[in-house]
């Protein structure tokens, strides 16, 4: 291989405008205002993975545009399938940002902008690594990607659009882009992810907000009933109060608690900017057993009466919450769903309506951990960074994983290369910028090693 | 007296005029923006009253400003001091309003606007009286007005306005026109009110909003805590969970409870156009009772998180809320207040950062039942509506009241004119135009009685 990391400084501006490119459409999935901004992001993927690959198309069949690219199949190399998502995260200024979330800038050495780790930043990686390798002569491997507009709203429109096109979909491996790193300079390969159970829950007391003081106290108050549920649903230490949650989860073995403890990075390295008064959660369990292997339910969201500046005395007419469980192997979505609603209204006051809405469920995946694709990933790792890539579950979500797994091939890698405080959904999410140009390497490195897997 | 039914008659388009100016005023005393409106509506109050009234003045020392208006003294008559605000509740279209809330409107018989209940529609009954034996010779009685523009932020401009000029507003009664009435058609004499403690919590987990997958079990979340602290603080039963909140509450006498118990009017009624699926609070209570002679706890507002449309997957920075307790005699805002903190700092997980911030207290208050003031009242009532002002306490607040009893006389009325169901602090707040009418008569003929009530 010739001198990637030269290749890569003669290109970085190039690659960036790219990625800047990508990062100013606000691909907002969960908020139908952004849907022009959407197509218009998928629109302008077609046409840059069109120059890139040779083929390249958009359907909008199932929902958001599913963008999917191929490069010509030449029939003696493997082919690689690259996962990835275009959409991002809402971001207001209110939430926190120092910057315009979309209008990315590089300050101290850090990308700065909405979706730049999660994932428009990771997906550029590869498709830069691409563009180099495109320049230095015919790919190593066959090349289709697939990537969703509805990842960070939980759609399934790519669900859909795999069931429907399984044949062109055929592949050696799946990288997903979707993944993160795990910490400066050192790559993660991630193997399991947790799922998730996502509702909102309304309450609906009286039929209008009423005076508190000539009501409080004899018509029900939606926002107690809400809360109370809210509370009773979670103990003190983290475990979820509802009857046959923990049935199926899988113990963690041995072997894995003692590799997660022999993990070079204290809890406050993983927190990085993270400022926090103290931790939670089961105390019986290593700080990282409990984001990656154990169930959490966590309230995204609350709303109720005023909210402005000074008092009002109202009595609100409704209050809704939005709430997500993660749920780890062997736990099924639909069976922890139905117990989720169950325990919820039980919990409900019979004076006031309570409606559950559920807004989306992801299985939670457990992939391979060796194998020639991760040794090929471990080896460009080694060559440009010094370091193999940790092994590493994720307490997120990527829906998709199980869903490859159980339909195209199991032979599935997450490589990423961004840091764990990286802000991902959060207000100055950032990749650094040293972090995506050895991304670029690695990747190179890998895909040329990946020549020979099939 | 001369029939003045009759002279309503011939002057109500003029009343209605004067009284939708006043309603036009946005004057939201708790939004800051709102700042210039209340400038305004004080002002036009300022004239109208000197116009009335003879002498009349805002003064914005002691914060919103205290309006003051009175006629010239005449030492053969009682003076009588009426009291009322000219602030209003926040309204919003959002919050359920069919029409604009500051555009009056009479829908159905109905007068339809934020503050026609509380108090803007009630302060005009009585000075729309004021016009009429105007309009007939010498008043009975020397008038004062004291007008308040913090009433609905519990504000205290008017405390220190009292405190720093007792000898102006000496009196011989004061009526307070911030009160309701019964139901359609009969009034009502409102002898008790509750007193309240407003707090705002503000509940900090991390310094900035996480992704819930990646942080969710391991960092606290805000809104987790939040909600604990609320939910403990209520009992299923209403009853409030702070040590030492019921101490200092005065049992219900018998005779009380009886006349309660024989008031002609069904919780339903009470409701009024308010559906709800049940009622709440304590059992061992008249539905009645537990509105005005019991402590309550209400939240007011709640928020953390995400709350806009489809799912976000954000572990929340911040979670706050606002909540309010009705006191009762002979509970003391302060030590409620004090109680309260406490409660709410030992229910607070110690890995966020918990702070409470009283947005107001007022005194709980009992005034006189009988006297000659309270049959000039009834007598007034009875003549014109067929029958007596029912005898009534009230859950809400009106600050003011305590403090009168103590700095300036114990002859305190409070006779008012609206239905329970009129929506104040609510969506389509109403004054049944008949009612606002028959008040009318009833205080001019009330004034006329009280012309020996010295």
């Amino acid at each position: 291989m010739p001198d990637l990391a030269a290749l890569v400084n003669e290109r970085i501006d190039s690659f960036l405008g790219t990625l800047f490119c990508l990062l100013r459409f606000k691909s907002v999935s969960a908020d139908p205002l952004c849907r022009q901004e959407i197509s218009r992001c998928s629109d302008w993927l077609v046409d840059y993975l069109r120059k890139l690959l040779g083929h390249a198309e958009a359907n909008a069949d199932y929902g958001l545009p599913v963008v999917y690219a191929e490069t010509p199949a030449v029939s003696d190399r493997p082919t690689v399938l690259l996962y990835g998502h275009y959409d991002v995260q809402p971001a207001q200024s209110e939430d926190g940002w120092t910057t315009d979330p979309f209008e990315p800038q590089v300050i101290d050495g850090r990308i700065v902008a909405r979706g730049i780790a999660d994932n428009k930043g990771p997906l550029m990686v590869y498709l830069s690594a691409l563009e180099l390798l495109k320049a230095l002569g015919p790919l190593p491997v066959n090349v289709k990607i697939i990537l969703e507009g509805e990842e960070e709203s939980a759609g399934d429109a790519i669900v859909k659009y795999i069931e429907a096109h399984r044949e062109k979909l055929r592949c050696d491996l799946i990288i997903s882009t979707d993944a993160g790193g795990f910490g400066r300079g050192r790559p993660a390969l991630t193997y399991g992810y947790r799922g998730m159970v996502y509702k909102q829950i309304d309450v609906v007391g009286p039929n209008q907000d009423l005076h508190s003081g000539s009501f409080g106290g004899l018509v029900p108050n939606p926002a107690q009933a809400l809360v109370r549920i809210l509370d009773r649903l979670v103990e003190p230490d983290g475990k979820i109060n509802v009857p046959g949650l923990y049935d199926k989860v899988r113990p963690i073995d041995p072997e894995e608690h003692e590799r997660i403890a022999a993990l070079p990075r204290t809890t406050e390295q993983y927190l990085g900017g993270i400022k926090v008064k103290g931790l939670v959660g089961e105390s019986e369990f290593l700080p990282m057993e409990r984001l990656w292997c154990r169930p959490n339910l966590c309230i995204n969201g609350v709303v109720s009466g005023y909210t402005g500046a000074g008092a009002k005395t109202v009595l609100p007419a409704r209050a809704s919450a939005k709430l997500s469980v993660r749920i780890v192997p062997d736990q099924k979505p639909e069976e922890i769903s139905d117990l989720l609603d169950r325990a919820i209204l039980d919990l409900a006051d019979p004076a006031v309506d309570v409606t559950i809405e559920t807004l989306g469920t992801a299985e939670p995946f457990l992939g391979l951990r060796t194998g020639p694709a991760v040794d090929a990933a471990c080896r460009a790792s080694q060559e440009v960074a010094g370091v193999e890539p940790a092994r590493v579950r994720e307490g997120g979500t990527v829906p998709i994983m199980a869903f490859f797994k159980r339909h195209l091939t199991d032979n599935i890698l997450a490589l990423g290369f961004t840091t764990p405080d990286c802000g991902a959904h959060g207000p100055n999410e950032f990749f650094n910028l040293a972090d995506f140009r050895q991304g670029i390497q690695i990747v190179g490195l890998m895909f040329n090693y990946l020549r020979n897997v099939k």
